[in-house]
């Protein structure tokens, strides 16, 4: 790019039009699909299902990013194979919450049941409520399965070359390997308030900083042939950025706005997540707050009256005010990243603003 | 190859080779994983537990095919590469055996407690029976979805060119989704007994003759670049050999010896798999037999008493001499496939051999 702070100025900083892109690819590749199960006989809900899943909201964050890497490394022109690979990212995230929803047996996500809950309700009929649960959990595993399959097609079917396509897949593995570790560490550590806050911020890492922010942008980059120094400058705004956004996220599942975030604000509490908002309380605790913890986080029937005594001692504590004060400070690493090397001006622009919402957002 | 019959007459023919050339190969790649995981300070177990599962055994019949495909295909010289595609298909079965068993609550699998039921007892300490199970699958949840990106990433890293790469992937992203599609049907159809044979047919067709014995092939073929009529003789053999594979599994997993099958013969008849061989005899059932198989049949307390009287039933209705017959249509219709069509003859005398091995089998 001859000019890059001006080449391309609407599309890097347009969120909503590139949202509306990715969301018209899934729509159409979810149709086509609908459309081929039909035709071979196929059940049809398995996508009908997905398609709500996918197209039902969600911030769209790694899509973003990716385009945002694009246009970072000096990407131009046809945005359609950006898209089009921006679209798989979020097909694979559709993988990855519905799994997740499964192993957490939420019930709700992004103001709608989970998939798990939407099959045990289809699938009532004539069943026993354990037979329609177990049931409900099998076809969303598979419905997950599926969308994890779907990413790929979504990444070999973008018009990609041959030789770019395959410089992009070792990523693209790496991507998925780190989030699954993330989440089995996830998973494996929730209801052990023993470990301190080392394991929480190794979740945070692989789960959140790297799966999320990182990776979407480097694949992005990668697409436009990034240069080394580029690919670093990247690394090393999303690190922090990718932190920030799971710390604020932790805030939101237990002082958020349901009506805001789509989410239940007990149910990390019930489950027992092991975050670093949890880990911090815990260190600076007193014996009765202690106690207060041990006998309500992680009880699976607690009531929102329990909630508030939980919430209380997160804020006196000072475990809210430090968390709040490590998203403040990644926010800025994250920012001074970005000045260290000058990138595209728009892509700068896009990649600030993305840091100010991720931070500071209320859903 | 400018004589067929006698080029490379060893290889296709040892099956020993190559089933020891492929797990030799999963065992370095997960071997390398572990190592990784414990540089990056990840938990091993996940790692070591696929490991065992992988290696413990299975017949290794979509990697065979793979290299039979690949040979009747011309395939000629290293097997490298052939043989790492081929171990990818044998990492994505794993991933599909451990999903499987979660959705089926399986206990045992190839002689050994399946992946869910080792995470749930390597986590019952400080857990509940509840809670230590729901972990279990969800750790086996992650180590199938770990499997499935592993098995992108063997074959990513098979040493293809990138154009024969881009080439693979549409046969593999089709042959996962019809895997998955027949699941689906599988699982909402088991203990739904009214549907007659159509129903469990078309499950066999997808998850077992188009994934196990179709595709594998097409795969194999197309790296040697097969030519269409190669294409269509292997998809003719393959479809009815696949029926006949999956109906001997059915009357192994009722009349099978749990020692030579490593499955109980139990766990098809409690979780009410609805088979080819149960439709038959429902269809031919006089109204005592038909209460029997009622009551009986899907019931997950069913005792050996309670297994022994639907054998009976089976064995009545004629249903079980009936799936005998259709294996015998079936093995025959794959072997004429093999003579309308002329292959190195090393590559026909292979693809006779698993004809026979996959349909008079005792395991």
């Amino acid at each position: 790019m001859s000019n890059p702070s001006t080449a391309h100025p609407a599309l890097p900083l347009d969120f909503a039009a590139v949202r509306e892109a990715v969301d018209t690819h899934l729509a159409d590749y979810l149709d086509h699909k609908a459309r081929t199960a039909s035709d071979h006989h196929m059940p049809g809900e398995i996508v009908d299902t997905l398609r709500r899943f996918v197209l039902a909201g969600g911030k769209r964050l790694r899509p973003l990013l990716c385009v945002c890497g694009w246009y970072a490394a000096g990407g131009s022109g046809d945005t359609t194979t950006i898209v089009e690979v921006a679209a798989s990212l979020e097909m694979f995230h559709a993988f990855a919450l519905i799994h997740d929803d499964v192993m957490d047996r939420s019930a709700t996500r992004r103001g709608h049941p989970t998939v798990h809950q939407t099959f045990t309700r289809q699938l009532r009929a004539g069943r026993t409520r354990t037979a329609a649960e177990r049931l409900g959990i099998g076809a969303a595993i598979l419905t997950g399965d599926l969308a994890l399959t779907w990413s790929d097609e979504l990444l070999h079917t973008a018009g990609l070359p041959a030789e770019r396509l395959a410089a992009l897949l070792p990523l693209v593995d790496a991507m998925r390997a780190e989030v699954m570790y993330g989440q089995y560490l996830d998973l494996v550590s929730t209801g052990d308030l023993a470990g301190g806050v080392d394991v929480p911020l190794k979740v945070i890492r692989y789960k959140t900083a790297k799966y999320t922010c990182e990776q979407p942008l480097r694949i992005g980059a990668t697409l436009a042939g990034a240069a080394p120094r580029v690919l670093d400058a990247l690394s090393a705004y999303a690190l922090p950025l990718g932190e920030a956004f799971q710390l604020r996220d932790d805030l939101l599942g237990v002082f958020g706005a349901p009506d805001q975030t789509g989410k239940s604000r007990l149910d990390d509490l019930r489950e027992g997540k092991h975050t670093v908002l949890v880990a911090l309380a815990l260190q600076h605790a007193d014996h009765g707050q202690r106690e207060t913890l041990r006998c309500l986080f992680g009880n699976p029937t607690l009531d929102e009256t329990g909630a508030e005594r939980i919430r209380g001692v997160l804020a006196a504590t000072g475990a809210r005010t430090r968390v709040e004060d490590m998203i403040r400070t990644r926010h800025a690493q994250a920012c001074h990243a970005l000045q260290l090397t000058p990138l595209p001006g728009p892509a700068t622009l896009a990649l600030r603003r993305i840091a100010d919402a991720a931070t500071v957002r209320i859903s």
